[in-house]
Parts: structure tokens; C-alpha cells; sequence
């Protein structure tokens, strides 16, 4: 598991006073620095590799101003060519978001996905979500009936 | 299907000189107004009753700075208090991305959902999206093997 | 004067339930790209010349959601090398906010900066702020004892 | 001096690979949070008295992707119900951007500002920027000539 802390500012609530839903998707990015490292070390765009195929964010509990967010992020899938984040945002200790974001490794020069590298494998292998350290099944979302990660 | 037009900005494009994905949440809320609206007409943030419950996009292709983007707003499922707005990003001719969010009719101070009214219903129902104006079937995604909306 | 029009979006409106002051510098941004397409008219990102050295922006007015933006793009002032680009923020009206960025026609390679050629000059003039079509002095901002542009 | 460390994320950075100039404002807004919390110790909403009247940003030198930033915060001056707080933006020991804001103590309902109490104007004195600390004259912006904050 990698943590990153950010600081939700004045303009990252709406007019319901709530963390607005869009600033998770970008927090979510933030967080997955430390797996673009493992492709980039240095985060060099010459050569960049990797390409989003897809996010999600389940909202779980509204996320308020004045207190930090602490954003985990682990590896839930490794496939031939991409990897499937899974993050959680938690505020006060309690799940405000959860969300998975599909990332290709991919050759943009010839535009087709490429085999992710067993070393970089073993490195991603290591955050793999477990079911004993996150007891994900009992973490319903807000609406268990509709939503779902 | 309701339309709205949004600009790319130059801060809007990433180093890799594409849309950074996280600007489609954004411009899919944009595009959700008309859907709000149907629920407070004038945008009225007192008694506001709507809360995100999930969203996701996929990412087809990739856009870039210089043309204008087109959003397509459609109504994909109606349940008894929410619902799933169905959306597309198009830029010169070419699907870029599709997202969907889950909507719930709420109400915050009881804090549990409420059913949504048949009249609303109706109006809902006027932007579903139909197979035959919509060929979603064949538009697959950049990656078909693994992003699926 | 250049004319664009945004639409404010539910997460631009902070807890105030006003437009978060930090939205108007992107709006600005964005209205910019006439004077931008003058240097570079396809925004081709290629050899690009122009290197922001400064922003400011007075709040005049709260502006809120709801309705459209409409912002209004002038030039103040050409140097040798550098133009000072004068904008404002109009809803339902009202001015909202003004702001002044000046920017730099340079070149990247030997960082410094380069004449602006007389062909864009003729054209950037023809965006003057003129004092008869626009009532500078009369238009105080909220606090004219301390916000001066 | 207040100090706050953020992290650039990929979207940060616009098609020149260089931090978008309308981050800094959000940063800089991010790091006057101890400024606010003088007057709304815990940054409840409810009773909010706080107006921002003017920001501006002078760019230094190009902030980029894959090292923190750090903003310094000072305040500046002190009026009657007003203040300017003075901000740098440091990426690698160099000094990328520098801003100010005015703020202004603000009573909403009936539109006026307020005299800024006295134990409040002793706490924002303890971070005046002070000229043998912070040798502002020698740090020449990146167009000495035109940009000055």
C-alpha cells in the first residue's frame, strides 16, 4: 500500500459544502505517482508508456473542509499488458471514496499495449490489495444496492 | 440526448499534449445541468437533493488542444431513486470517451434516498438512449479487452 | 474585443456558493487563445513562443451558478516583446471580475525573449481597449480603495 | 512564515511540460488556509467573513513534474479590513513563482467590511515579511522589466 496525504483547499468543496466529486479522480492520479515510478523512475516524459484505459470513484461518505485526506492506493490486477489501481480516500477515520483506474502499458509510437516487465511485476506485486488486511467486503458504499467497485 | 459544447483549455492538455483524464469528470458534470435541472429548475442550491453515488469513464481515444469537444448526455436507467446518466465526448468526428454516473434522488437531512417523482420520470425517459440512434455495440472501446462501460 | 462564453459547473462554485476565485484565471486562460492563435494559429504546441509573466485578477462582484460567463478579451498595452492582455467577467449583466495577464514572446531554446513581429502587432492593436467603448474609470471594483488593475 | 508542500500531479503540468500558471493560484489559495483559520479557527462555513478582492501570480522560472513545491506565506500589510499576504512557490531551492492576494475581513449580510480585531492583526504580524529575512529586492522576476509584484 502507498499513502498520500492531500489537503483539501477552499475551492475543492461545491455549494453543498461537501468535497466536490470531480477533485477524486485528481487526487487519485496524484496517488499513483509511486506506480508511474516503477515504469518512469524519474517521471520523464520522453518515452512515457503508460495510458489511462479507465476510472471509476464510488462516493461512500460526504468529505468535508478542514481536515486532511489520506489517499491508499494498491494493485488489485496485473494483466499481460495493464494493471488495475484500487484507491481509497479516507477523511477522520472514515471511507469518503474508493476508485479503480485501469492503466495500459503502452507503445504510443506504434499504438499497441506492451508486456509489463516481470521486475516491474514483482515491484507491483508487493501492494496487492489482501483480503485480510482490507476487509473490502464488509466495506459497503453508500448505496450497496447501486454501487459498486 | 442533450448537447453542450466545452473548449479545451491549454491547461486542460497534460505533457503527453492530450487531454489529462481527469478533466472528463469535469466536463461530464458540466454536461449534466439539464439532468439537474429537471430536479431544481433554476439551480438552487437550497433543499439541493441530488448526490453523486459513482462515476466512470472510459478513455477511447485520445483528445487533443485546438478543437472544441462535444458532450452527448443520454439517460441509461431509471430505478425507483436513481438513475444512470449515460455520456460521450466527441472531437472532430471521433469518439474520445464515454462515462457514466450514478444520480440519487437524496434526501440529506433524513439522509436516505427518495423515489423519484413520476412527472421527472417522464422527462427522463425522453433522453434514454436507444439502440438504434446509438450503434453502442460496435463502438468499442481503445482497449475492448478490458474497458467496459 | 474577443468574446467567449463558459458555463459554470456545479464544482466551481465553492462553500460561499460563489464562483471560487481561483476558477476566473482558468477562464481567463481560456479566452485567451484568440491572441494565443495570432502566434500559433492551429495551437500547435511545436515550437510555441509564449511564456505567461504574470497574472492578476480583481473580484468585483460575486458571481454565482447557474448562469453563463461571458468573458471579454482586449489588449491594454504592446511592447517590445511582451503584451499585457486585459479581460472581464460579465454575468447576467454585471461585472464579476477583471484581470490582466501579460505575456511574453520568447524563445524557449535561447530563453529570452523576441520582437513582436509588426503583421501580429497591426493585429493585436485592432483589440485595443478604447476609452469610449469602455468606461474604465467609472467602473470601480468592490473595494476601489485597495483592488486597482 | 507559514510553510505548505504540495505535490505536482500529472495534470498539473500543460503541453510545454512546465506547471500550467492557473495552479498556482489554487496552490497559493491552498496555502493561506493558517491565514483564514485566524479568523474561522476550525474553517466552519456558517459566519464565513472573509472576501478575496485581488489576486496576482509573477512567474519566475518554469516549475516542473516530479519535485515538490513549496509555498512560503507571509502577510505583507495590514489595513483597517484589509490584508495582502505575499506567497513564493519554491520547486528545487529556486524560486518559480511569487503572488499576492488581498483579503478583506467582510460582513456578508449587510455588504461592508470590518475592522480586523487586534488579537488577530498581533497574530498576522508574527509573519510579516521582513526585509533582512527575505532578500525581496535582489529576486528579480523572470522579466525584471515588466513583471513586479
Amino acid at each position: 500500500m502507498w499513502v498520500k496525504t492531500v489537503t483539501p483547499g477552499f475551492g475543492d468543496i461545491d455549494g453543498l459544502r461537501h468535497i466536490n466529486n470531480c477533485k477524486l479522480p485528481v487526487w487519485f492520479e496524484l496517488s499513483r505517482e509511486p506506480v508511474f515510478r516503477l515504469f518512469h523512475p524519474n517521471l520523464s516524459l520522453d518515452g512515457w508508456q503508460l495510458i489511462m484505459a479507465r476510472i471509476s470513484v464510488d462516493f461512500v461518505a460526504q468529505m468535508r473542509l478542514g481536515s486532511d485526506i489520506t489517499i491508499h492506493t494498491f494493485i488489485r490486477k496485473i494483466g499481460r499488458s495493464s494493471m488495475t489501481v484500487f484507491q481509497e480516500a479516507w477523511q477522520n477515520g472514515q471511507l469518503g471514496a474508493k476508485g479503480e483506474a485501469i492503466i495500459v502499458y503502452f507503445d504510443f509510437e506504434n499504438e499497441k499495449s506492451i508486456p509489463i516487465p516481470d521486475a516491474i511485476r514483482v515491484e507491483l506485486e508487493k501492494h496487492f490489495v489482501l483480503s485480510d488486511n482490507l476487509s473490502l467486503k464488509t466495506r459497503s458504499g453508500r448505496f450497496p444496492e447501486i454501487a459498486s467497485s
